[in-house]
């Protein structure tokens, strides 16, 4: 099957042209010429359709876009998904997850500091190579956020407008009063969700007392026992299952 | 968080010792001396809790288990949950998704050899490893079982007593006569259900076909664009969610 392949140009509004490491793939691997035809994203909602204009010198290859057409993407789900999770020792696991993720959708990840955190360093810039990828292989127009580590107590006391859920493995009963809800239960398919997924050794007492004090409701991801990275997946599909299924309607399909 | 380690006995009942890898890592890595609590499954729904006995030479440690109590693992999936899959070209990526299913949960792979399939050998033990050790750290009794790659027409041909989908990018159109179904809409709690995966390249339209014919329903998991170890794991999360999930019951909690 051959497939298209989606050039990342977040700049293509006002330059008319695909970046550097995007203009040299298209000219030196994809050997694509004038008049070849050229699908972009700007990564903000916008695909844009048009020819190809190679440009530069053979060290610096430019193309530029001759576009001929732009259309906004209507993203499948119905409000905003937002993923915070504590990133794991072994960054490969962290990952493989914001690939997947970004496959399924969702519109930002947070990368939180945590007391049982073992990991207190991240490289965005290779993230974000990994989201961009995986954004331009599902064919999507919007590329997820991410975020700069952050420490806990200070990304709880941001705003966000929507609601906020913090998985843990803790009983409800040492936590305080309540009840923990499963997330699939309690995510509102057009009100934005934001979800908190703690480090391998999970969030402290503490911080999910400070979470709940600050708005956040204690959730299961079910009965499984699951690694940091595979529960970030799974409450990343839960929530795109409800903010895009319609029981038993063919807009499903 | 200190964490209790899952040892794999598949014998233990008529043993009543671990085996050989489990063994070593049991004396050598944990030093566990006689006496001390130990924790086994046998991978086929029972936990064996009991104590150390260590025994053998140093180049043969045996470690027997003084069984104190045995309980029946009840899996939280209501029916059965089989994922016939293509591997990809990157046996990686089967690894991961392999791994990740486990801990969220299902009985059974298969492995097909499809029409478009790149990877026409799998290793099995490597694939046994890899869920072996997922069972453990997800405190699982349930080894899912992983069968050698099968040829797709003689893998359809064979019985299977539940539902049996088909997860393709084709319209239904092309395919015949009826829609397409929402995986998620058509999963019966209580009944097996089987899903295949295709590879790369997808399923060619005759491998639907067939399918088809031999009472394989074609379903989607939505509108995004996935890998296919990506599929892969989102129909087991589907499927999954559909056979533990009571709506708004304390059960999900």
């Amino acid at each position: 099957m051959k497939e298209q392949h989606l050039f990342y140009a977040p700049e293509i509004a006002t330059t008319h042209a695909l970046n550097g490491d995007d203009a040299a793939h298209a000219l030196r691997v994809l050997r694509m010429k004038e008049g070849d035809e050229l699908w972009a994203t700007d990564g903000r909602g916008t695909f844009y359709e048009g020819t190809a204009l190679p440009g530069g010198s053979g060290k610096h290859p430019e193309c530029f876009v001759d576009i001929r057409h732009t259309t906004t993407w209507q993203r499948p789900w119905r409000s905003d998904i937002h993923l915070a999770v504590a990133p794991t020792k072994n960054i490969d696991r962290i990952e493989w997850m914001m690939e997947k993720a970004t496959e399924v959708g969702l519109d930002a990840f947070h990368l939180l500091c945590c007391a049982n955190s073992e990991r207190r360093v991240v490289k965005t810039e290779r993230l974000e190579k990994i989201v961009v990828s995986a954004m331009k292989q599902s064919h999507k127009a919007l590329k997820p956020s991410i975020g700069e580590l952050t420490d806990f107590r200070k990304f709880i006391a941001q705003p966000f407008e929507g609601d906020k859920f913090i998985a843990h493995c803790y009983c409800q009963s040492d936590i305080g009063d309540g009840e923990k809800a499963f997330l699939f239960d309690v995510v509102r398919p057009d009100v934005p969700t934001l979800v908190l997924i703690g480090p391998e050794g999970d969030f402290s007492i503490d911080e999910v007392k400070a979470a709940e004090a600050a708005g956040f409701r204690s959730i299961s991801l079910g009965e499984s026992r699951l690694r940091t990275e595979t529960a970030a997946l799974t409450a990343v599909v839960h929530t795109y299952l409800r903010k895009t299924w319609e029981p038993n309607s063919a807009a499903n399909r």
